[in-house]
């Protein structure tokens, strides 16, 4: 009987999949391809596909056959107990939440949007306030419908990490923190300064040219995507078809060939994702801090180093012999790795990087905690950037403003980004470990070893584990910043030298 | 009480629209994006799609709101009536059909391509013979369904072409091809032989650059749509985002040109309908018929003409100054307008396409009469051809394979390119005569008086009339051969010199 329930689930698991798929690829098409005003029709259509995909997420028939399911849940094998494990979460994630709930919080993002980017080109963080108080409020209510009580913030943080809650987090930001401020100071206070001025005309066309040769060569199987451009980069769609962008600037190559390979991270875990269980949870990505350890690994451990370049540097002059000449190996490879103090997050390098999401999770721990009433978030972000990064941000547009992620509720989604750092630095030198000669595969543009065992190692996986339970499964431990802070040691305190 | 039952089919019909123009979406997606890869999961998304905009035009509470309105139709305004009328239709067209039919033909249309696309490679009618015998029945059936009884045809053409029939469509056939013949006759008999092997090595960047400049120049409206590559080109999406292809082939720059223009009339139809009506009759095109007739006036009457290459020869020539160098004005132009007889419609010219047309009618009539039975089509074809074009198809592939229509049951569809070029010649006629000067305008490239014209004749009537209604309304008169007669005579015959 239960095999009949099984295949009900699946049928309707394949349903919520196929029509949240059409979905991303709407929303991707307006990133990428929607004339500028057609947006009238888009928000229409994307309206129509939200309401079809939410009926179809709390479609009484899944909630039936997942009762069935559990109350005989020893019948099922250990994969099919996993994915109704994770569809009772995706199911009660959205059932239980109100229709009216759902409705506001609807309204309250879109308002909450607009009032976040007046705010931003006003620089007044005061216009955002009650905005940002209502998304803490409803965020709070989010989490009480899912039966979280007084730990809204830790299930904002298991949404985007399975697992994870702010006390483990607060440990393990704690460590990295200590560590890391003298880093960089090492790094500003240190007599090389690198020059990325170099970067000056550098044809779009080439640009373009090399970044596709890098990410065939990383792995990314481009007859199951494609990338293209978009104001801001990403990564959408799935492993049967992986939706990447880039954006180009003519004085800064490193923008689109970074941000690419970051993405073709994404792209190569979605790709390793079982094909045949995208719509469940075996062949689901294990959460945003995974995620980001993929991208990021590419991004830095792989594609800044000495090796990757050594292979990669003559090919990347043959693309600009003129705007090159005369720039050497190790005044262009220090471009590559430059770090230097900037008040905006996404502007900054892999090293201050961290920095400036464990301020945000600071701000957040506390706003939900209670001791840190809404007004007193720009004191308190710029009083952290002071001490922590010796940053003074001239106002708010370039202090507590910058970022779009709180107008839509988005808390606990900051972190991931430093735990995917982190795993990225652990699961690069347990494949250093285990991979002989895999710095030697890198210099000769050779990549399949490493992405094979990413594949065994993590993108096999799917949402089987939580993810300190999938650290420990790839690396043998549970997640930890001793090898980030390792690895950052490792590539840039040689870099600057001291006065 | 009806004006609650209005907004109820008002809001359902928006819902209609929004989930209908996602899937549009997703096709134009399928066929300029799709990674090669990719076209698995295309296929579910494309039918969990079909499967929510198939509940959303057959839900009972549309079907209540008809039924309502209809009981009081009087209380409504005319537009509101019209709106009425083609809802009904359209909700018929779903509703009244069983969904054990509309599997049915599911399938078969997927099984009878595969058998058209397989027979057509083996040059084997008789492989496709029993499909397309299916697809008659099921043809008919449809009919039975929708209350049409015997007149099953007649049923199809009016899909396409509201109002039209099959005595009709005849009559209007049995007039052009008497004075077609011997135009063509005329032409191929002429010592005039246009050189079309001059166009060679034309860059891909100077034609998208070329069309871009023309289609722009035209009106299309590029806040409102874009233009991409396919390999068959096409204009989808609607007035709010319109999506159109072109493709290109460097030693054939015609066609990628004239495909643009052909699509950028779909397109600017499409624009000129009321924004805030796309969701009802109001705001939706009249027909193929209707539409083809724009595509054919800006392709054919407009940009083939004299007064077009006056104005856009030295733009053309200054983005291919050695491809033509040497050709002389009139060489130029008598190769934009080549006529030859061509066993292949689609490769053919706007002088024969028209019995192109009329043969596939022909064939169309005697299966549906009785008079011709599955197996006698390619006889039938190929006397037809021979008769009328002097062509000897040598083979099926060549002759009555050549099309997909017939695989997916499109019988009807066919007469509405003849029928849009015969009413393109009818309102370019009377363009001429309403507005003085007007080839004085497109020897300046402004071509705003015709389309403001094209805006109040046929675009912004909807779908208020029946395609005759329509031309009298336009034009003050009915459908007639006529006046395409007359067109491609003046164009033509002075063209051709005669031994």
């Amino acid at each position: 009987m239960n095999s009949q329930e099984y295949d009900t689930l699946d049928k309707l698991l394949r349903r919520i999949h196929n029509l949240g798929s059409v979905s991303g690829l709407l929303g991707w098409d307006e990133l990428v391809n929607l004339p500028a005003d057609s947006a009238d029709q888009r928000a229409e259509q994307s309206a129509a596909m939200a309401q079809v995909c939410h009926a179809a997420s709390t479609d009484p028939e899944l909630g039936q056959a997942l009762n069935a399911l559990e109350a005989n849940i020893d019948s099922l094998n250990e994969e099919k107990r996993i994915v109704v494990r994770e569809a009772r979460k995706d199911f009660d994630r959205s059932a239980k939440l109100p229709v009216e709930y759902v409705q506001r919080k609807a309204r309250l993002d879109s308002a909450a949007y607009h009032a976040w980017a007046h705010a931003k080109q006003n620089s007044d963080f005061s216009e955002f306030a009650p905005f940002l108080q209502k998304q803490v409020d409803a965020a709070k209510e989010f989490a009480t419908y899912l039966g979280w009580e007084d730990r809204a913030y830790d299930c904002l943080i298991d949404l985007h990490d399975p697992g994870m809650d702010a006390a483990t987090i607060d440990g393990l930001f704690s460590e990295l923190k200590e560590e890391l401020v003298p880093i960089v100071g090492h790094i500003v206070n240190a007599s090389t300064k690198p020059d990325t001025s170099i970067f000056r005309n550098f044809p779009i066309e080439e640009q373009r040219a090399f970044l596709n040769e890098i990410t065939a060569a990383l792995g990314f199987n481009y007859k199951r995507g494609r990338i293209d451009e978009s104001l801001h980069p990403f990564c959408g769609g799935n492993g049967a078809d992986i939706r990447m962008t880039t954006r180009f600037d003519k004085d800064n190559p490193l923008d689109s060939l970074f941000s690419a390979i970051h993405e073709t991270g994404h792209g190569m875990y979605e790709q390793g994702l079982p094909l045949d269980q995208l719509h469940n949870a075996l062949g689901q990505a294990a959460g945003m801090g995974a995620h980001e350890s993929q991208s990021r690994l590419w991004e830095n451990q792989v594609c800044r180093s000495r090796a990757f370049w050594n292979r990669y540097e003559s090919d990347f002059r043959t693309r600009f012999p003129q705007q090159l000449d005369g720039i050497s190996s190790d005044a262009l490879y220090l471009a590559i790795n430059s770090v230097s103090k900037n008040p905006i997050r996404v502007d900054s390098d892999e090293v201050t990087y961290n920095l400036h999401i464990i301020i945000r999770f600071e701000i957040e721990k506390r706003i939900f905690d209670g001791s840190l009433p809404i007004d007193g978030v720009p004191d308190a972000w710029n009083s952290l950037y002071d001490e922590l990064l010796d940053i003074q941000p001239r106002n708010d547009a370039e202090g507590a403003l910058q970022d779009v992620h709180w107008s839509s509720g988005s808390f606990g989604y900051f972190p991931s980004y430093c735990l995917g750092n982190m795993l990225a630095a652990q699961l690069w030198y347990t494949a250093l470990e285990q991979l002989e000669g895999l710095e030697r595969d890198i210099e000769k543009g050779e990549f399949s070893r490493l992405l094979s065992w990413l594949r065994e190692a993590v993108h096999s996986k799917g949402k089987r584990y939580p993810l300190n339970a999938l650290a420990i499964e790839a690396i043998g431990s549970a997640l930890s910043p001793k090898a980030l802070i390792a690895y950052l040691k490792e590539r840039y305190l040689p870099l600057y030298t001291q006065p």
